[in-house]
């Protein structure tokens, strides 16, 4: 199976995956099979002053990280761990994390986020690493 | 104001923050002002393959490591950075964060947390760091 | 082989290893198998204006955290990615680092560590991910 | 004070500074002040198996990452945290460490780096959390 192929895959996978639907996030590949996660602001994203919460940051950055590494491989891979550097606060703006390939390994991965605002303002960065498994998808 | 008044203080604003209720997390505070997150397993925490979103681990460990360093000072303080470490896969059950301060600075804190199951298993980790900010709560 | 054996094993192995020779940093391990790894004080761990480098801090927690994971198994281990947070600056003091084991996985091991003055003063906290290699010591 | 003179200062404090002399490392900066740490292979680099020590990799992203916030900021600056990911094993290699800028606050600035083999095999990434302090250099 090739990237483009996965990436269709993934995509579905992600259309129906009950995080991501629970707060409105959606997921696309650009031509380099970066991953892009958008989510429109919501009051739900936020803690109790008001801002994004920095939650929401993590899971879009794991979020954009993971399908980069993963549109790689044909198993299901899994996060081992990862960080998080929030740059700035963020209120009442919509927001996409884009997924970068750092190292694509036979058992490890590592790959890059980083979080801007719709009107381009980078926001959050972070990165992990994950293990590929032996697990298929279907 | 001494942690216990802000303990209680922090547990109203919990109780009405949006993501908090959104995800069905609560917040409280043990004798020695750990923070504590609880959330009960919900379908929508979890990612495509029917396991809790790395995402909800980093809420939890965000969440805990900052209540437990954020009692301990008047102002508001933000969060810099947090690493999460996942070393077990959970399905189905129900998750609790304990948060623990490891260092309380003039302008930067940091904390650690772990997440448990309700049966006690250990299954993720982490810290971060916190900058203390002049902003009041009310 | 024992913890006990492997602990020989590894102090014997760090007492011929360069650069914990080149820094003077000494292994031991306690009754539960936390590795302490000790530094004397010396002006070439400093950086430039005459405090403890930060590299120093990482050296002595991967290394403490590295060694109370690798007690744990047969084969050698690699790191795969550590944090360090530096609390204090430090300098012209001793340090002690004390790694402790989280999780002793399949394929993966976590661990942690702080690094403390001879004062028992806390100056930074950190911790690691260690992948289980196949490769044996001989 | 502009970036250009900072670079020069901090390339004299550099050449004085004691661990780097320890371990043999050199700093420049390029056009864009990216900071470029070198160091060419030396066997009191390495671990007990003859690759080069974790704690090299992040002493090369801690003072790369550093000296590409530092350029900018008048006062010195502080590490808080920092992390390291190693991707592959380095034996009798030079290494150079390229830090780049991710944001520059009031108070806070972020800054990652990349670890090189002479060859270009990308074998470290890193990052770290940079306080400003009100301490001058001299």
């Amino acid at each position: 199976m090739d990237p483009a192929d996965r990436a269709a895959r993934m995509i579905a996978l992600f259309e129906r995956a009950p995080l991501p639907l629970h707060l409105g996030m959606t997921l696309r590949f650009d031509d380099d099979f970066h991953a892009i996660i958008e989510v429109p602001h919501a009051d739900f994203l936020d803690h109790g002053l008001g801002q994004v919460h920095g939650g929401i940051f993590a899971t879009l950055i794991d979020s954009a990280a993971w399908f980069a590494a993963a549109v790689h491989y044909d198993p299901w891979i899994s996060t081992v761990d990862f960080h998080v550097r929030l740059l700035e606060p963020v209120a009442g703006e919509d927001l996409a994390a884009t997924g970068s390939v750092v190292r694509i390994g036979r058992s490890l991965a590592a790959a890059d986020a980083e979080v801007r605002t719709a009107a381009g303002r980078l926001v959050a960065v972070g990165g992990g690493t994950f293990a590929v498994t032996g697990v298929p998808y279907t």
